[in-house]
């Protein structure tokens, strides 16, 4: 009998209709023979009414006040859950974040999990019954209730998973699992089965948005094998589990496109000792943060370096470019937003030479022109001009044969 | 410094305007100088959509996990009430019942009160702080949240100016106070300053919807001095104490009048010892409540027995004196719902004679037939024809002088 936590998302719970949808699925999991734990969500739209209703209040309301709040709406949805799921002919029992041993810290709307005291939690699962957790809260050691922050149902469900030890944390969402890249540019992409944490940690933070990377971090640490599946269908989903657990392991595990970059280009900049250390922490105070950087030493005592952001932290990054300006530590600045990051994920990598290689003469065919590069044991991005975006995905998805 | 209980409900705080209302009321109470508790229920509608929400799925849920599906509803509530009065300048929190300290028995969805441990609010009070209690709730011995059946945020409101010895307990609704009878029937009835529980009690099983009897017997046992008064103006409203603290008792408080009962006639009871107590017996495991009772003997080894029970009742009434008519026990029975029981209410009833004199005299002179009669200590209540209802509650206020 293996012990199966399973998260549903907003979207999955998002009217009475689909609550029931869910019912229906944990018990067909149920008669299957497996214990269940079930995480769910508040029923989506529920937490932006609430967060308006407070936004009328005042624009800066009290974050306990808020968390007290909030975590209502994951409460409803659990005891719905329940009474559908008694309904059915389960035994089945709500749990809030509190009742479920959930401690945190006490940083209120954005707590970290500090631990979980399973002892109510295996009572009832000892007891035969279903567990129904509102995901997203726990509480601080002051008794108060927190919230997780963004993605808090997604940890709730992994902590919970890590803490019982459970064989599976199924992830219920919108979408079916983990592709090679996005099925909208590449009509042949293919579901993976399966794909190791610091992949899917690389395609999160390239933009694959199924899943935050603190979940899939939590996962990793914890050991939890983590699959992402559709709450819509039956289809199987994308397993997330240790490299060790995946034995063939590919070149290339999936190519992921980041529209949502800018480049900074810094010219004549002063050739001091310190000055890119100057900058950088500059930048870093502002809370901008910088991915690939490359600098190359001029001519006549400056240097040019150019690197990229986000595209919504781009305006703090010039209030910072500008004061170094008017300092004329810098010469002049130019700004491109019309720029893409492409970028290639696959353990394999570490042990195959001549990846990178192919990245790079398949832009070459395509006549692509590559702006900035960088590289890590698992990763080959590039950034590209973004018109190129859609042909640099299909060429690299085509080139290292991930359509087969 | 004085410290007050405030308890808003539903009405009350039924929009985010109104919730705003009540953050100034509040307010205003602070800056005189007073402590403050509030205790709040539900946005109004809040707990029947819960309610519909639940029904969707089972007729017979859980109750428990019906009790932490309604619980949600006053969280929201305080949370946004202390948002708002933090907004405001004032330093407010907000507290579940749990955080309150209030634990209940296991009955959920009728829960008691068993007991506040008040360190908590205490030590919030100490330090100057606003508290705003979500109504309703409490949590038994297990951890499980319960909640305290229908008007249960009075007694949540009660209770806890019960445990911190609050100066006053001030019950917000839509109403202004007690008045002398129902204005909508005598536009002379005026509002009562004071009242004592006793009569209170008596108003509102007779028929005075403004506080449940719970709540009033709750008040009397802890010694609390209630006041009900409007959440939508700042008239006073109506003192509920100890008969002692009231210096000049009236001889008549008010004019209650209950058109929601029936008359029971039963004709041809058979004259056996037990044959009364058989029938009543019979409809108390119907759960029918008898209110008058006139037996009157018969002849030829028949007795007439008369009663009145609430009309909602009288359909399980009828089925228990059918079995008693097969098994030829009672000749017939006649039924009347077209009559009212109008009382009068008064601790000066006590220590004064004549009172139900006056009210015979009175109903004599407007040519009303009384059918029935019954008197406590401090009432005094005839059944009459329904349609002389609004003439004997004008004559019966004039007839004792409360429009003076």
């Amino acid at each position: 009998m293996s012990l199966i936590v399973q998260k549903f998302g907003g979207t999955s719970v998002g009217d009475l209709d689909r609550i029931q949808n869910v019912a229906n699925r944990i018990s067909k999991t149920l008669k299957a023979g497996n214990n269940v734990v079930a995480v769910v969500s508040a029923m989506s739209g529920e937490t932006n009414k609430l967060v308006s209703y407070a936004d009328n209040f005042s624009k800066t309301p009290a974050k306990r006040e808020v968390d007290l709040l909030l975590s209502s709406g994951e409460r409803v949805t659990a005891s719905l859950l329940a009474i559908a799921l008694n309904e059915m002919g389960h035994d089945a029992i709500s749990m809030s974040g509190r009742a479920a041993g959930i401690v945190t810290d006490k940083h209120h709307t954005k707590a970290r999990i500090e631990s979980i005291d399973t002892t109510n939690m295996k009572n009832v699962l000892d007891a035969g019954k279903v567990i129904v957790v509102a995901g997203f809260q726990g509480v601080n050691e002051d008794g108060d209730v927190t919230t997780l922050g963004r993605g808090g149902s997604d940890l709730s469900a992994v902590a919970v998973a890590g803490a019982l030890q459970a064989d599976l944390c199924e992830i219920y969402t919108d979408v079916s699992g983990i592709y090679t890249t996005d099925p909208r540019i590449e009509p042949n992409a293919k579901k993976m089965d399966k794909i190791s944490y610091d992949e899917m940690l690389e395609l999160a933070s390239l933009g694959a948005k199924v899943l935050q990377n603190r979940s899939v971090e939590l996962a990793k640490k914890l050991n939890v094998n983590l699959v992402t599946r559709s709450s819509f269908s039956d289809e199987e989903g994308t397993l997330i589990t240790k490299e060790e657990n995946i034995m063939e392991q590919p070149l290339v595990s999936g190519i992921a496109l980041d529209r949502n970059q800018a480049r900074v280009s810094l010219c004549g900049v002063k050739d001091r000792p310190g000055i890119a250390s100057d900058i950088f922490g500059a930048l870093a105070s502002a809370n901008v943060n910088i991915d690939m950087i490359i600098q190359t030493s001029g001519h006549e005592g400056a240097t040019s370096v150019d690197f990229t952001v986000p595209s919504g932290e781009l305006t703090d990054a010039k209030k910072v470019v500008d004061s170094f300006i008017a300092n004329k530590e810098i010469g002049k600045a130019e700004y491109d937003e019309s720029i893409s990051k492409v970028s290639i994920v696959g353990v394999g990598m570490k042990s195959h030479t001549g990846v990178a290689a192919t990245a790079f003469s398949t832009m070459s065919t395509e006549n692509i022109n590559i702006l900035m590069i960088s590289t890590s044991e698992i990763k080959v991005s590039m950034v590209i001009e973004e018109k190129y975006s859609e042909l640099a995905v299909r060429s690299l998805h085509s080139a290292y044969k991930l359509d087969k």
